[in-house]
Formats: C-alpha cells, structure tokens, sequence
C-alpha cells in the first residue's frame, strides 16, 4: 500500500474545484474504482468526477504542487491494469465529460468527450449515415477517452484500422495544469510533430485527455455475416492468410474449439459434433458490392476442402446475435477457471497456425488450460491461459506459458500487444520486444510530460 | 552564411568511415545539394554518401561530437525546404541507401532503405498485385525517406490516406549515433509510445531514417476516371463535400481556370471556351466494383446542373495522360512568372468554396497572380501565388496575401499544411496555428532527441 498523500488540506482544495458532489472518499465507493478487466485491485484515495476541461487543469495543478498520482479511468474496461491506481492517490473518473459536442455530417468528423461510451457515439453518428468504426468487444461500456488512450481496436481493424486511425485531433491536459490542443479537424495535417499520435496508445501516462476529435466515414448500408466450421484448428488458420490475398472483409474473427464450447449455448446455431474452430467473415458495403463481394468469397470457399460447413446469417438478428456470443467469450472465459492471463500477440497473418501451435504445444507441456480466438484477419490473437490463481504451482506454469508465449510471438516477428496496451501486466516484459535504446527514449518522453511521476505511475515503465 | 565546422581532421575522419568515394567537398558538386522545390539555396560544406546505417551512425557519432549540421536529403523535391543546409554542415545524401529489403506479399509489408524512389516500390509491389498508396506529384523521383520525414500525401489520400497511414515501423539514427527500431512489422501494435508516428512528419529534426516498414494492400484492379468541367469555380468546389457524401472516390482533384490554362496543351482533350474549372474523379476497385460505383455516381452527376460537360477518359493511356497533365501543373507554373509561393493549406471540405473565394479576392485586393488546384477530396488546396522576387513590391504583396490566406484557413477550421510540412517557408508562421505551449512541448521534444540541435536546424521552429 503507498504511502497517502491526501491531507485535509488539498482535499479541500480539489473540493472547492469539484464540488462536495464531485468527490468522493468513501471506502465503499473508492471500491467501485479500484479495478479493471484484469481483475487486479488497487484502492485510490479519493475519485473525482471533473465535469469540465477547467476542472480538470485545476486537478492537475493541484496534484501537480503536491506530487499525488492521477489515474484517468473511463469505464475501467481495460485489460492491462491501464485505469488502476497502482500508486494510491487521485481517480480522475471521467464519466461526467460524456457529451457528444459536435458532430458534423458534411464533413465527416465528431468532437466527443473522453467519457463518452464509444457505442453511444456509433449509434449518434449512425443517425446521420456515418460509422465510427473502432470496435472493441466492450464497446457497449467502454469509453472514447480510453480507447484513445489505449488505442484500441476491434474485429473491424482488418479493413478499417484501429482508434489511431480516426483520432484527428485531441485536448489533453499536462500534468502541470496546462491545457494543451493537438492536431486539426481535417483529414490531412502536418505542422508540427505529431502529438496527437504520441497521446494516443500513450496509456494516461503522458496526459489527461479532455476532448476528442475523430474523423467519420460513410456507415456501410449492408453486410453479410458468414461462418466456416472447421474440425482443425490448424486449417482454420491457414486459410486466413490465403483469403486475404484477394478478399476484404470487415471482420475476419476465428474462435478455437474451447471458445466455442464457452458460448455455444448463445451461437445462432448448434454446432456439429467435431467442430474445433470457426472463422467469421463479415462482408460490407452498399448492396450491390456486398453481392459482388459475396460472390466471389463464396466461389473460394467453395475451393477449400477443409471447410467442414458453411453457414451464412440469415438476417441482422442472426448476425447481431453472432457477434453476440463472440464478444461474450472472453467474459465468459470464467466458467473454465475463476483467473485469465489474457494477451492480445498478434503475429505476422502466415505465421498464426505456427502461433496456434506453440499455444497448443505449452498446454500440453505445462498442463494448462489455454484457449485461442481473436481477430486473425489482423494476427491479433487473443490467449486466454485459465488458472486458479490460489493453486501456487499452476499460477507459476501459466506464467512460463506467458513468457514462452512472448518469446514464441518476437521469433514470429510479431509485438506483445496489439490493442490491450502495456499497462501493468506486460510491463515486466516490454524488454523483450524494445531495445534499451528504445524504452531509454520513451522515458526520456515520459519525462518532458510527466517529471513528477503523477500520471498513471507505474504503467508500461 | 554560417560559420564552416569542418575541420580537415573532421574531414578525415568522415572519409573513413564513407571512403573516398562516399564523401564530396568540390563547390561545383555541393551546389547539386543545395537548392529543393522552394527555389532556395544554401550551400553544404561537405556531401556524405553512406551506403549504410552503420556507416549513417559512424556519421552522426562524429557530428555529434563536433556538433555539426546533418541535413537528411532524399531527391530534394520538398516544397518547404526540408532539406536543405540553412546551417551549412554535412548533407546526407541517401541517393545510395536505396535497396528495397523485402516484398512479403502474402502478409502485404515491405521493408525499404529511404533512398528508394516511392515510385519505384509502387512498381515493385505491383508485380505482387500489391499497392502503396501514397502518390506525391513527384512520385517518379521522390523518395521513401522525404515521403516519411514530411508524411507526404497526394490525390489517393482522400480514399487511401497518407502516408503515416502506411508506416508500420521504421530504423532510425538518433542524433547521437544510437541506432533505434520502432514500431512493428504488423498492422497492429500498442507496445510502449508511438514512436514511428512521433518521427514521421518530423522533417529530419528528430533523427535519420534508415529503414522503412510499410503495409501493402491489395492493388484495385480496374479505374475509371472522369473530368467535370464547369463555367465557374465556386459551383466546382461546392459540389465536393456534396458527392463524397455518398461516394468513395480513389481521388478527387480540382483545376482552376489558370491552372487549367497552363497544361491545357497537355490534357487529354481540348477544353471548350469558358472552362473555369474542372474536377477529375477517380473510381477504383475490381471491374464489378467500378462499374457500381461508376453508375451510382454517374447518376448523381446528371442531377448537378452546373457540370457543363463530363468526359470519361476512354482507356488508361488517356487517363495517364490526364494525371501527367495534373502533376505537370506545378512546375509549369514558372511560365506566369519566375517565382512562386507555394501553400497546401487545408480546409474542411465544406469551406473549399470559402477558401477559393478569399483567394480570388486576395489577388484582385492585392493585385496578384494566384491560382489554386489540388486534393479537393481533402479539401487540401495548392495555393500558388505568382510572382518577380526582385520586384520587391509584388513580393513584399505576396507575403502579405500568403499571411491573410493563413489566417483565412485557420478561421475556417483549417491547418497551414496537409502534406508539405513547415520547413523554412512556414516556420515564422507556426504561431497562427499553434500555441504557445504546443510549441514549447514541441521544442522540448526536439531537445529529447536532439540536445545540440544539429539535425535538420532551422527547420519548423
């Protein structure tokens, strides 16, 4: 436990910036912000609720003059301990900044607040034609302000490109109190170094982000939802590389035979005996280029032998309810084991069966139970090592598997994460995949930002 | 001019690591790398060919020691002076690091020296049936490296993106010689801060670029291309916003009257009298894919009263020829006049109509040449004011209009550059766009990577 840093004093002081209601410092309540989607607990010692970008540059001043942590959460979604107050001291929770400022339809861009639920957003935009696509399998509770931070991703990645892709500008606040806007409202901008990049992906490590201007495109008015069993996991993936090659899917998921099994209660349809894996490719556009395109992908699977059965979405509601059970996986990855070490590798696209591989090989020599799925279209792999974290001798299997698994992803020519961030739980590892020169620079970064070590201490370092 | 660093022991110990071959000092010679597409001049002391990374790190550990200006050059194409030796010092002549490393076409990345004419990878990945979006007007000349120092962009950019968009990862020397690998050789990627995107779009301030990782994607297999002429500017640029609203163009590019008339005896047909304006559109994708796309928008075009007349460019040697014509409108232009000022400002679609107007009426207020063209789809608008440097009055006019165009842009909503950078030519004016602690954050960064300022000094700040 830290040492508190709270004095009677500069609690008053953050109270008359937020209000009595804009604090809170309640055993109970700081509960419900200690923690995140790994699980891990790390008790602030006091939340505020800034509901302006002033507010929060008064935080900072203050947080600034006293050298106390400040945790940016959003929905506290994340999967690598990016939102949990390591080091004690201040949650800045952002749910209160959740207004959709702007959104202009002529010219395709969006100005949100960090606290802005990212399914809000996409269904606001939808009304006017426009999609927002980042979409993270939390996207229902997740918000804006920390997929920037995090750059998160999302099955549609592999034709539209993750958050990085759509955030045009930002205005964040130092860690000193100053107020800083970066980038433009247009699609194209270059004066000056890219700050708006470096934020995001930065972890709440270099600034707090106050707002968010994204870029939109043209909502697809069709799709066509599509899912190939298969009973070898390895054929599976081999096809991925292969259709890619002359195919663009919006999404190209793949589920193992045990993701499978966790929600196949909630799939559109029973699954026959000996089914191991399923890709999902999704086709969209207007109408008639997703016939085109449908076409032409249902002429190469036609082509691949290994498909055990081809079964395409009847309508929305079968596809919705896909999509469904595939986001529900790693929430219901629990049933197996009550602790996950969830990575997200991505590895080059030919080299997932080899990935898949090594996976399968380190259960069987460490006996452990891991389960694959993720967003083979971009190699971005979701391993999912289920354990019991009370049993000593597991845990420390699973943590072998993980370090194994880190070595495996390099020699692939791959990177430790793709769009769950470093946060706490890769940290220890970083120096795998970064050079000394490289994590030397980076603290150097750090440092311009953050000298005091208030923002988000203890992540990715 | 600056005061010469290079002693005849610096000279020396250059020559040995670049041999005799590597290093020139002959006036006659120094003058080839001295001037860029801005028309301005400055003099290096000494030319340095390395061939490779090693020998570019043996360079910069002796600049480094000596403190002496290293200035990054690729073609010298740049619009803004970015490399050109304002301090005198070393030029890095990248002409030799120009190997294509890997083509990978089934995970669609290639790896490239910085030397490599952008042009030339294109051909390269087209043998794969692969494409590199980025097309600069100088594509057939212009390198990887300049393209990545300025984030070069081009009329793809309104369907593609920039080129930012394709860089995955690059090598880069710092300033004092270390040799550091950023980023991934994967689409995705979240490990530690965003450094490739940090050194693309620097300008060569924060390091040299020795390898570049690009993406791949697959290349559209059929275009149709279309000019729209009009009798009148301002009916042109409000159709823009309006038809990218339901359309995906691959390009979409506008011609002024002037423009017009410069390679009028290059197009592909004869304009009729009264030609003000014209739009060129171009549709990619798969035959199928065009000829939907081709027949919604031409649908759409029949409703637009104010196209005077379309014409569709009958085969792809015609439309050859009209994209020659549009990339010939920049150099051609030195038939007005001796001298140009040159912008590529950048406005929210919407306010294209806006822009032009101000423009038009800057020249008649200020009795001046100036024409405009450009990446309509982006709203990113080639400025070109015309004018006799040694006439000191028009010049002195010249400024003033390009200062009121700034200020212009940046009420409607706009940045000073889409894809040419600040260099020399916008240095003064960073100001108007930035503020005074983005600045200061910048230059903090620059102190980072590059403490003695010698690389690429004078540029951006």
């Amino acid at each position: 436990m830290p040492t508190p840093s709270l004095t009677k004093n500069i609690l008053e002081k953050l109270t008359t910036i937020v209000g009595p209601a804009g604090i809170e410092t309640n055993k109970e309540e700081l509960l419900c912000y200690s923690y995140d989607g790994t699980g891990q607990e790390f008790l602030p010692e006091a939340v505020l609720f800034p509901e302006n970008t002033k507010q929060v540059a008064g935080i900072m001043k203050i947080a600034h003059a006293h050298t106390i942590p400040v945790v940016p959460r959003g929905a506290g979604s994340g999967m690598t301990g990016g939102s949990l107050p390591l080091k004690g001291g201040l949650v800045l929770a952002l749910a209160k900044m959740n207004r959709i400022l702007e959104v202009d339809p002529e010219n395709q861009i969006a100005v949100v607040e960090p606290g802005v639920i990212t399914g809000n957003l996409r269904k606001r935009v939808a009304q006017d034609g426009l999609s927002y696509p980042p979409d993270p399998a939390s996207v229902a509770f997740c918000t804006m302000g920390g997929n920037v931070a995090e750059c998160a991703g999302g099955p549609s990645a592999v034709k539209y490109g993750v958050t990085r892709d759509y955030v045009l500008g930002l205005e964040v606040v130092l860690s000193d109190g100053r107020i800083l806007a970066t980038g433009v409202r247009t699609n194209k901008g270059v004066v000056g170094y890219d700050l708006t990049r470096l934020f995001t992906g930065s972890e709440g490590t270099l600034a707090i982000i106050t707002k968010i201007i994204v870029r939109l495109i043209a909502h697809p008015t069709a799709t066509r939802t599509t899912m190939l069993l298969f009973g070898d996991l390895q054929e599976a993936t081999s096809l991925v590389a292969k259709l890619l090659l002359s195919h663009t899917p919006a999404k190209l998921e793949y589920l193992d035979g045990t993701a499978l099994n966790i929600v196949a209660g909630k799939l559109p349809t029973p699954l026959p005996k000996g089914t191991r894996a399923m890709l999902i490719i999704e086709l969209d556009g207007d109408p008639e280029s997703v016939a085109i395109q449908a076409e032409k992908l249902d002429l190469f699977l036609a082509r691949q032998p290994a498909i055990q059965q081809q079964v395409n979405a009847t309508d929305a509601k079968q596809a919705k309810r896909l999509w469904f059970a595939r986001k529900q996986v790693s929430p219901s990855a629990f049933k197996l084991k009550p602790d996950k070490i969830s990575e997200d590798v991505v590895v080059p696209k030919t080299k997932i069966p080899d990935l898949v591989q090594k996976t399968e090989k380190l259960a069987r020599d460490l006996n452990l139970l891991i389960f694959t799925f993720g967003h083979a279209g971009d190699g971005n792999i979701h391993v999912n090592i289920m354990v019991d974290k009370s049993d000593h001798k597991e845990y420390a299997r699973a943590k072998q598997a993980k370090e194994s698994l880190f070595k495996a992803v390099l020699e692939l020519g791959g990177t430790l994460s793709g769009e769950h961030g470093v946060g706490t739980t890769k940290a220890e590892h970083i120096g795998l995949e970064l050079s000394e020169t490289s994590i030397a620079v980076m603290k150097e970064l750090k440092n311009v930002f953050d000298p005091l070590n208030i923002l988000n201490p203890g992540k990715i370092f």
